[in-house]
């Protein structure tokens, strides 16, 4: 189960689908990033949609491409309005993805965690430490940090996959997506993205709305991590500094094809 | 009814009288643009405020300039306040002006902006989609994008206005601003605006602030959609993509003034 | 009690310090400015957590290094979860901020600052109004700018200090930050920070951040206004407006270090 490296060239044809798809993305996020995930949805030429309201987000499930849960800023309103929207998900074959943020350090998003891993979320996107804390590895975590390297929880994260069916992707210096039996390796990017806050945020989003793409889940969410990666690396070559990054970043999103066909 | 074309020159006297009275604007917003709208209103040198819970809602809106119900994110508290801001802006005679995000696709939000409407906004500000949906035209929609063409939804846009007394503004490739009797058409702007989350909700900020001058509603609105489009434009120019358009387009509304005289 | 000036060395010493103690910053903070916010305490070698469910800030309050109140969207569950923190915090001698946002003009948060004034803030930093209203000296303020001149404030935080045991910081073309015995003024800074929502709310959170520091409290507060006014003026050299100051902003804190040391 040693992971094999994700192609560029691969990343590229997803990435044409994606923008002749352009998923409708239904982002349930929490309150820090909910502007850079559009922007960052909206570079890459999908479409999205914060909708919150339980009502709402139980109707909106079923028109969207694509669900993200993000319990960054989880409440108790708003982790009924997520049940709705995950069960609603659920009928309407709508997938939906899972970005458990700082669960190792947080017991009531812990618990929200593990009901929702029963629904079967079609991924789940976290760094080391949120991984092996869904898995019962670990309990540290300082916040949203990842304070565990990669690789430690790459063994977590395949047992996570074969437990929940979900693929599993647990980012860092490289991105590892499993689905259990099969493990692809993302490199690249530039520790500047973690000095930007939203990253991982994003990237959630943008795996969600890889998961609606038709063909192989493993290798299309492979993908949406090689996008933020590749357009993670440009905006450092073009930036000076966390604060510069965040447009360059969007710009490079926005251009990557026309990048990666150099 | 055919739009007359609105004047640039009109559009820069009335930035100067909207500097000089610098609108309170109260702004109930949704999560995803709060600082953009914030810093759009900023640059053209206006007074944003955020109040939110109820009670302080009631009283904010009786202070105000201006106030704008924007229901991107709406949520039943958030619709409780939002109703108590518009009876007190109303008792105060506040202007406010509605934009109602997203409501040709979901039933909960569309029922709230109707019992809304009945309560006499000075202006509504929406895409063809939204302006059609609330008009009882069109039930579709693909969550907050326009799948209709603007011009189609004119005639919606007029009689939505007879029917309710608000100056109706219809915004896309050409924006509309219709009383009902009179229609002025605003030209310009990019597609690159479309590719940045928020811009539409900021026109709206401005829309609202607007309400506040003295002089003809109608021009003033449209003056507002002008300075809009005119900023998409230059920082268009300047800028590499949807990222570093955000910056870009504070720049030219903070500098449109000495653009303007050129 | 004429104040001292605070020195740019003895800044840039507390900011290497900062750097090493990278403190875990608990914000709860407004719905407007909590990118910003995050993003300024990322650039200046922080760790930002915005954690805002009762249960979940209980918890987190006794995790992190210092915990930031921000009223400037208080809803009442909001201030609930900000009570639950407060007394947390206090339990585990975690130092809290106060920034008490727009209180002259609200009755509803006037209250709960008072409530929360006697559970004994590390810190509270507001501006002049916000600050003269907090001694009960005036109940003015247009929402959240500063209609009074910084210096008409200083015997206000002054005595504020000496009541309550906090360091006040009250800011504005000066900042002052004093314990009611020693003062110190902090000069520099831009106009154009005032055209850019959130740089006072970010400074909270510095200043907040700074509270966890070893040493002199008044000097470490004192230092965190230095930062952002020194990287206020470089970022203002190299932009062009509002939009534009925003990424040179964060760059400028992020290198501030090496700038300091020319």
């Amino acid at each position: 189960m040693q992971p094999d490296l994700h192609s560029r060239e691969h990343a590229v044809r997803t990435l044409q689908d994606f923008h002749t798809f352009s998923p409708l993305t239904h982002c349930m996020t929490n309150d820090v990033v909910q502007s850079f995930t559009a922007n960052t949805l909206l570079a890459l030429g999908a479409s999205p949609a914060m909708v919150i309201e339980p009502e709402e987000a139980r109707q909106f499930a079923a028109l969207a491409s694509a669900l993200l849960i993000n319990v960054g800023t989880l409440t108790q309103p708003r982790a009924q309005a997520m049940r709705a929207a995950v069960e609603q998900a659920n009928s309407a074959n709508t997938p939906w993805t899972l970005d458990p943020v700082a669960v190792g350090a947080l017991e009531y998003r812990r618990r929200f965690c593990l009901e929702l891993l029963a629904l079967k979320p079609a991924a789940v996107r976290g760094n080391a430490s949120e991984i092996l804390a869904l898995a019962g590895e670990s309990a540290g975590g300082r916040g949203v940090d990842a304070t565990d390297a990669v690789a430690t929880a790459l063994p977590a994260a395949q047992i996570l996959a074969r437990q929940t069916g979900a693929v599993v992707v647990v980012t860092g210096e490289v991105d590892y997506v499993t689905d259990g039996e099969r493990t692809l390796g993302v490199t690249g990017g530039n520790p500047l993205m973690t000095k930007v806050v939203g990253t991982g945020c994003a990237l959630s989003a943008v795996v969600a709305a890889s998961c609606a793409l038709a063909g192989d889940r493993l290798h299309n969410i492979a993908s949406a991590c090689c996008w933020m990666k590749q357009a993670g690396e440009l905006a450092t070559k073009t930036s000076h500094g966390p604060g510069s990054f965040i447009p360059a970043f969007l710009d490079a999103l926005y251009h990557l094809d026309a990048e990666a066909a150099v």
